[in-house]
């Protein structure tokens, strides 16, 4: 990567990005990417132009769940972000490692130099959305993600447990700051259907969302199962290939059709954010 | 919490910390907390003295774990520790917090001063073990425990799927980049029993655990189901209340044991770690 200033005037005469939509939860592995991967894809099959920066440069896994590894290519007018086969943009910094398990041992001021980059130096060309896919916690990453990109949309993502929900809260509060509307939320993990006996059960206990949607003012969108199916096809890299009522192929896919509306929807109050706050954070 | 030098050296005069543990994954959401949480409390029931330091700045889980909520006093040597019902010695920063859900929105350098701080101005006293509960990731907090603190064993959590061995290994290249050396992994998450039919099953898909222990050269110390019953304890501040095999009351409890072990011996390759590195981390 190179963040020569003429290649940074280069992107910003191809890129035309309509919304970008942060997928954040505070929590770790709680399913943001696998969420983030399902939502661009079929966001994609509509026929819009989606592009996914994965912002977990520490432990990115975009990649993985596409089955990518071709090293993306600069050109003049900046980085190519490489296509999945439903036409979705990826950049990870996973792409750029030689190895996936190669460490980056990078502290905040390079990672955060890292997301501008992501933002300015690569050739997203037009988009209708740009899912920012981000890190546990609301350190550097997330910072800098709402401080630097024009964030104008965020999907929460949860799991049961209360514990969960605490550490949710902490990333609304996040958003509350940097005045960044937040869409929904999508409680990940929520059953499990056994596959000997056909009997589904809450494996992390009762749901929180609806507390936590109280608590942060959005509605609850989803609530997705664990489901052995789909962990496959994402472990090996066919997420592409998952079924998921809630974002297709059902008559009413709810993640889907709330995204689709804000991404459609100039007038919605999401496509005119809030006036940029002066972040005091430190 | 200060950093006045005198307070410094008073907790110098009063902590005798033998080991120091770090429970790390590089991957959130595995268990990394359940499994500090768990340890800490079969050894304290052995008679060791253990602490545990909650370095999971941003998304703290170990106060929640213990329901515990008191806020840390000040002494003349340092801030006192509150202790567990097992006299586990407990430092986080949500017990700093007057909500557990607000949001520490910190870059770097202050994420890393916490981490110091944890460690040099809180009257730790005498422990037998610290273990040192790490945020996913390898940036500020990891890298900063490896560097300042003396770590002399790491435990490494994964879940079954591939992805997250992909992204252990990265945490498991920064441990060895430190020359801290890996006593073994824990696989949590790796099946789950049914409540209606008793049938168990591989949630996740098949086990990855023993193809990560050749890559990073550690044991697999124990595969760990995921329990309703234990998600519901933890979940309600009972982790004291938990049963699982791996760490008591079984005959032969792995995890336990092979902690016991390397605490309370002192001429282990682990007690006596590698000189330690410059790091060119940047």
């Amino acid at each position: 990567m190179t963040t020569a200033e003429n290649e940074q005037n280069m992107t910003s005469q191809v890129n035309h990005v309509r919304h970008v939509l942060a997928v954040a939860s505070g929590k770790g592995g709680v399913g943001k990417s696998l969420v983030s991967a399902m939502a661009a894809v079929e966001l994609a099959r509509r026929g819009l132009k989606v592009g996914i920066m994965d912002a977990d440069l520490t432990g990115p896994s975009i990649p993985r769940l596409f089955g990518m590894t071709a090293r993306p290519e600069s050109s003049m007018v900046g980085i190519i972000p490489p296509e999945t086969a439903t036409g979705v943009k990826i950049i990870s910094m996973n792409l750029f490692l030689d190895d996936a398990g190669q460490p980056v041992i990078w502290r905040g001021p390079l990672l955060t130099s890292a997301i501008k980059q992501f933002w300015s130096d690569v050739a997203w060309g037009d988009l209708d959305v740009l899912i920012v896919d981000l890190p546990p916690g609301t350190a550097d990453v997330p910072l800098t993600a709402f401080q630097s990109l024009p964030v104008d949309g965020i999907l929460m993502i949860t799991t049961p447990q209360e514990l969960a929900s605490m550490i949710v809260e902490k990333a609304a509060g996040l958003a509350k700051q940097m005045h960044k509307p937040i869409l929904g939320i999508v409680e990940n993990m929520a059953m499990v259907t056994c596959p000997q006996c056909g009997e589904a059960f809450e494996l992390f206990g009762p749901s929180h969302a609806e507390e936590l949607a109280d608590h942060i003012g959005a509605p609850v969108l989803a609530r997705l199962p664990i489901d052995p199916t789909v962990a496959a096809l994402a472990d090996t890299g066919h997420v592409e290939d998952v079924k998921m009522a809630a974002f297709a192929p059902a008559a009413f896919a709810p993640v889907t059709e709330a995204l689709a509306e804000y991404i459609t929807t100039p007038s919605t109050v999401f496509a005119a954010p809030n006036p940029a706050p002066s972040p005091k954070a430190s």
